[in-house]
């Protein structure tokens, strides 16, 4: 059998089973970043990802964006998970024939990034390879009254997002500035139960939250906020590389959020019970299907 | 230009020249590791290592065993500075024929590493990929007292070495235990002045500690450990992938870590002043002209 007929998340599962963890770990795999223990205050956050050419950038795009991205993509993970971002590691696996210009770019791109969110880009690896290979992993904090997790979705608790969906492979997801600051706006002023970037797609990302969470949820519509590059809202739902953030939060602190004057985040929907299910209700007021398709590498 | 006319180490260079690091990190990037404050005892220590099919480990290779390398290579690292390895972070980028089997020997290669040396795997990423990658990111700890840098050498130091060397890449570099036990051995007990693990080759891997601590030194061709696959002295001076441990402690230490009983460490050269250079003391009694080729990327 080929990882293509198995899947992505089967074989994410497949691994999962046989890691054995001691104490001094929070959370292992299976949120946005692991948990691990710090200090009195505060976790440890560490997390990793890889991007390849081909795969989650080509040949043509502009360098600076994709040294960019690299980093961007697990600052947002650490947004998500409510803390800030502190030291990164960077492997690169380099074709022999590149141009040093290309890597220059590349490295324009990551430290402009690094020095945005006051990140120590602190060691790395070089190899050589057929296409080029980034990876950065990077080690962040949280305030143990500040992490938010998938897992603490609630039935009643209100669906929010920042900023609008679809299209982001038209060239947002190379030029997204991860949510930081409107995660840390989140978690120092008010509840958050759940949250998750939405790197696969709304639908799929927010299935993860459901799924920690034992939870069912319905979705407006009407609600999704569509960017100018969607081309639908069912485009939108399954955009991938979104890099938004999705959260839930109880009905009371939800209509705080939405009354703050510093950032905007919309209502999209509803935290349900698990029988529920997760359901769409469309422009005419009924229950949709939904297509649970987001982005899987197999 | 292309960066194989620029050369690794230059490559490596030309990244450090960017970096600025803010008073959170103790070192950064040149070392064996990244050090990181931590708490009042201990500095947390941080590293990474990419593998790739084609270069550091091929096809027809048993991938329980590229598994177990990838995060041994890291283990190495962690102990060439004196620490500890916690956590890691293991990021996948797998060609979408791969059969399901050979990532299950993968896995098992690399969980049972993990469980030898009890290393939490706490996270992880996993992308499409023309060839086999393998990135993992190891977090570790040191006592304060223990950090062995690269740049501690001294003159009169004398410079020893686990095991034996040469030939590596006939099995070894796929099979090699890191040297973890040895070096808490060594930093527990004794006074190390620098430390690195040998994985560019014995010559190039000592040219980084006479560079980073301002000195020259004298090797002793007869006294150099040849495993049982190694051509000759030469080629065991040179080769990559050996994961032993090169170090330097005071005459009066290097003896009484000589009449340990517990593990066998050898005496190969001492440490000079940088304007002796690094030479080579051959089979003849005379001074050999060292051909520095180790191993290089590009």
């Amino acid at each position: 059998m080929r990882i293509s007929d198995l899947g992505e998340f089967e074989l994410i599962k497949r691994f999962r089973k046989k890691i054995r963890l001691n104490s001094s770990v929070v959370e292992g795999s299976g949120d946005d970043c692991a948990v691990l223990k710090f200090n009195k205050d505060s976790y440890q956050l560490f997390t990793c990802d890889m991007i390849v050419e081909g795969v989650d950038f080509y040949k043509t795009d502009n360098f600076s964006l994709v040294g960019g991205k690299a980093l961007a993509i697990s600052i947002s993970d650490i947004a998500a998970c409510g803390g800030v971002p502190k030291h990164a590691v960077v492997a690169l696996g380099l074709p022999k024939n590149m141009q040093v210009n290309q890597v220059d770019l590349l490295a324009k791109g990551l430290f402009e990034m690094a020095k945005r969110f006051d990140i120590n880009i602190v060691g790395g690896d070089i190899s050589a390879s057929h296409k080029l290979v980034i990876d950065v992993s990077v080690l962040g904090e949280v305030g143990k009254n500040e992490l938010c997790l998938r897992r603490g979705a609630k039935t009643g608790d209100i669906i929010m997002v920042t900023g609008e969906f679809g299209g982001s492979i038209k060239g947002k997801h190379l030029k997204f500035i991860p949510r930081l600051k409107e995660a840390r706006f989140l978690v120092g002023n008010f509840k958050i139960n759940s949250m998750i970037d939405v790197s696969d797609g709304l639908v799929q990302d927010l299935g993860h939250i459901l799924e920690q969470s034992s939870a069912g949820a319905v979705l407006y519509e009407s609600l999704i906020p569509l960017s100018k590059q969607a081309k639908n809202s069912q485009e939108a739902l399954c955009s991938g590389e979104e890099f938004e953030l999705l959260f839930t939060a109880s009905r009371d602190q939800a209509s705080k959020i939405i009354k703050n004057t510093k950032y905007r985040f919309k209502v999209i929907g509803e935290i349900m019970p698990a029988s529920f299910g997760l359901r769409l209700i469309n422009y005419k007021n009924r229950y949709a299907r939904l297509k649970l398709k987001g982005y899987r590498h197999f």
